[in-house]
């Protein structure tokens, strides 16, 4: 079950509410980058940007240099899908298809091990297969990088599919309704035109070429 | 020009920072939901939501019990679209090819005129067209809304496109190296089972059927 703090308990849709952590798991997992939220002298910075996963645990990292990730202390991870705009009868009952999470708490700067880690979760959460396949990094190219880690102890989902749900006079209106879903696809690979020989599309490359969902 | 305060005055990647009006605008009128990032009680919080833009002006509502809308003063909004994934040759390299527009600014609650003002362009920043095939807002339904304006006089844009930039010896390592584009595509409009009589789906709504871009 997920946490039942006043930050994560929702106030408003409570209906579109899941509180397994299995649900939370299912959308983080089908990201690709979140929206990490942070306070800079007091003002809030929302900046988008690549994540990883490792059991409860959510890695970001960044430039050492970063003002988002120098400023991260106590955070706010958002991750959205946009599954489909909801057109309704009424202008008011619009809406938006979407699985949402989002993840309170506070981070911590981590090393070593865990600092390989967990930019082999956020490199794989990019484009699984790709650590391995790659040039590991340096030592200088570790210490220029910041690796944060938050808990997944405080956190919410947040998830609306379906029709639009209009007013119950608003059903006879001859108004068309219904929903235009709204896709994610990974388009062909673009080989690098620097690329010096004739490298074939690795598989694990080749293989995402299809829709997302 | 765009603004060059302290906040968004790149301080990383400077040659990713686009700097005119339009550049803004086009990230902008391209998205569906923005990130909007509140401050409650000295934290962050960044929800997911619907956005329009009027000249030099951007709007978001919510309903006026919405812990965001309530808490939001100081606000920062992001706009993010992804591209693609960047494929490198070392693990440090990787990216994202993106395009992603922030704004900071204290927000405005707004009424009247210009609150219905609002309304419609959020929801033909979701659906062109709507606002006038749609049953317009009664009284009580604007009562329910609150719009925020939030000006455009401090933003900035950040776009990364292109192939992998490696490190000059690793272009000769035996690693393909490329980019795996990503499309947000709209499906076909799925009637609401509950719509009485057999309405065809109007022009507008039947013509974003095919590629976003």
């Amino acid at each position: 079950m997920l946490s039942t703090t006043p930050r994560t308990t929702l106030g408003r849709s409570k209906n579109r509410g899941l509180t397994s952590r299995e649900d939370l798991y299912a959308v983080l997992d089908a990201g690709l980058v979140c929206h990490l939220g942070v306070v800079v002298d007091g003002f809030p910075m929302v900046v988008p940007t690549g994540y990883g996963r490792i059991g409860d645990t959510l890695y970001v990292h960044g430039s050492t240099g970063a003002t988002s990730l120098r400023n991260a202390d106590e955070v706010c991870v958002t991750v959205t899908h946009l599954d489909g705009v909801v057109l309704a009868r009424s202008a008011f009952n619009h809406s938006l298809n979407y699985r949402c999470a989002m993840v309170y708490g506070r981070v911590r700067r981590v090393s070593g091990e865990e600092h390989l880690a967990g930019l082999r979760a956020i490199t794989e959460q990019l484009a699984p297969g790709q650590w391995d396949a790659s040039r590991a990094p340096t030592g200088k190219e570790l210490a220029a990088t910041t690796v944060l880690a938050l808990s997944l102890a405080e956190a919410s989902v947040k998830v609306r599919q379906g029709p639009p749900i209009d007013d119950e006079e608003d059903y006879e209106l001859p108004i068309w309704a219904g929903v235009l879903p709204l896709h994610q696809v990974w388009g062909a690979p673009e080989p690098d035109p620097a690329m010096t020989g004739d490298l074939p599309v690795p598989a694990h490359i080749a293989s995402r070429a299809t829709p997302v969902r």
